[in-house]
């Protein structure tokens, strides 16, 4: 396999310094261009997307060959490995995944199926071996997983919740229960991000998109311990591959998250990315932060909000630029390549 | 009129010792409660409820008989201000507020009413006179308004939002149409507040529910500076209302908050209220701020809770005991009793 020709992404990860900063995108393959509506078209159903390789293929290189981007990101759903356990992943029209079973009781969780990714999960798999082939060097690729509570939050509720009264009652009133279910959760993600770097991907990251709606106290003992436990596991085969943490709205723990043993930690908008960098000190790389609705703006007006984040991130090594969050279905494209000329300027 | 006779809240927000620590909770008048339920089904619309001053008494008092509670709240919708602007508010089953007419330009904004709170509002400051008389000094009686931002999304983008991406493109697209919106709406929120407090109210809030969806910078310019305008308003008539502002998930701005002239800030529960008081030192009160989901578990836990939450905040003077959000409508009233004799106790 062919050396990675653009490692500025790699470079920031490690927190040496590069001739620019690095860009990619959270979702940078995804509704907003209409070459992948057209193969979401072609694929009919949203999982045939992510369980056909050739297709997670095409889908994670559309963005690379639009755009100048700096990595390449796996596509994939992150609830793959639910999916996986049997509960039974189907996408109902405008109300997103939905599960045929839930997991609610220790028996439920007895219930799971025990999985191998390479077995289990050998769609992904084959998928990120078939995307370090067709990358053939150019960019790096990421892997990723969400995190054992965003993963339980789905597996509990059913699908996507807004409140998440089930997860979080259970949390309070059945700690014991949930702590099994995110053990197992745990084993399964360390496996499955072990089988994406076997597989060949140059990094991974970890989203923990619920994070947020934990306490402090509830989000260090039921999220940030566990996804402590993916990082321990995963170094310990692999101490050279980047670890990126994500949590959304988890800035109350940015001190706990950089103490975590991750190489990077993901930034939302809501937190400011010069504040953070104070914080961390040199201990990890940051990933972001722009609100991805500055991208609705016009082209002047994205450039200056983009130099602006890379001025108060300040002159150090380790930033990667990013959205806080995955772009919006309904963003222009050129506002995209706009955005990355101007981070790379 | 009776002097207050439970003024156990009134001091904590002026930061007084007292015998034990005040609470009351958000959306304590609502859906949980049967006897709510009753009256919603007797008024028929949601809105009559509010119109109705009898009605809107009846709601407000329906907590402060069945629990011990030291605070009243006036018993109301957020968005009586642009329904009364002339938006046209309605609610359709499961979705929530809708407007029949949205803001989205300044021709938008020169079409609203100017209105005076006194005859636009008059509904509420009537409702406001009779709480008061049938409280006959149990306990004080808070008023409330959304904050100028807060109500600024639901007019753009015609009632409740996901991403807010109107709202948001407004702000970096067109500042200047989102800045008018904001000037016109203060102007009404502290005309509003002021009728409020001239007919009886204790204390003031004004709930920024949606300040969190914006980043520090933007939080202040387009939110916090207008709830300063206000405070300003207030407080150069009325300087001994005591003005609670609660902006859920802005942590990061508290220091800025806590400088705003406010008696006492909320604090939802993604924030360590140990940590908030560290920051805001004595400058201020705080007001929370246990997740609401807590009240799923059983009365042991929910008690254990409480005390850490009071233990957290430390021994100083100036703690409001509150839910860090409104109570969910599916909460059994009997856990809110049991939190309400732990706080006290």
């Amino acid at each position: 396999m062919k050396p990675i020709q653009n490692d500025r992404f790699l470079k920031a990860l490690r927190r040496e310094p590069v001739d620019r900063t690095p860009i990619w995108i959270m979702r940078q393959a995804g509704r907003y261009l209409p070459e992948y509506r057209a193969l979401r078209e072609q694929a009919g159903h949203f999982m045939n997307l992510c369980k056909t390789p050739e297709l997670a293929c095409e889908a994670t290189l559309q963005p690379i060959r639009r755009f100048d981007l700096d990595a390449a990101i796996l596509f994939s759903d992150i609830l793959t490995i639910p999916d996986a356990m049997g509960l039974g992943l189907g996408f109902t029209q405008g109300e997103g995944p939905k599960f045929s079973k839930t997991v609610r009781s220790m028996a439920d969780i007895k219930g799971l199926k025990k999985i191998e990714a390479n077995e289990d999960l050998a769609y992904v798999i084959d998928a990120v071996r078939l995307i370090k082939q067709e990358l053939n060097g150019k960019v790096p690729l990421i892997g990723f997983s969400g995190s054992p509570w965003t993963l339980a939050t789905y597996m509990i509720e059913g699908g996507s919740s807004k409140e998440f009264n089930l997860a979080k009652s259970m949390l309070y009133q059945s700690p014991e229960i949930l702590h099994a279910l995110l053990e197992q959760l745990s084993k399964a993600v360390a496996d499955y991000l072990q089988a994406q770097i076997e597989a060949g991907v140059d990094a991974v990251m970890i989203f923990d998109t619920w994070g947020g709606i934990l306490s402090p106290e509830a989000y260090r003992q039921f999220s940030l311990n566990y996804m402590q436990k993916i990082l321990s596991h995963i170094k310990l085969k692999h101490k050279n591959i980047p670890v990126i943490l994500f949590s959304k709205g988890c800035f109350h723990s940015i001190r706990e998250m950089a103490d975590s043993g991750a190489d990077a930690l993901g930034v939302d908008w809501m937190t400011s990315v010069g504040k953070a960098r104070e914080l961390v000190g040199n201990k990890v790389a940051l990933q972001g932060n722009m609100d991805p609705a500055v991208l609705y703006a016009d082209p002047e007006k994205i450039k200056a909000e983009a130099i602006r984040i890379k001025q108060e991130f300040g002159n150090y090594p380790g930033h990667i630029f990013n959205l806080g969050h995955g772009i919006h279905p309904d963003m222009n494209p050129e506002h995209v390549a706009c955005l990355i000329e101007a981070v790379h300027g």
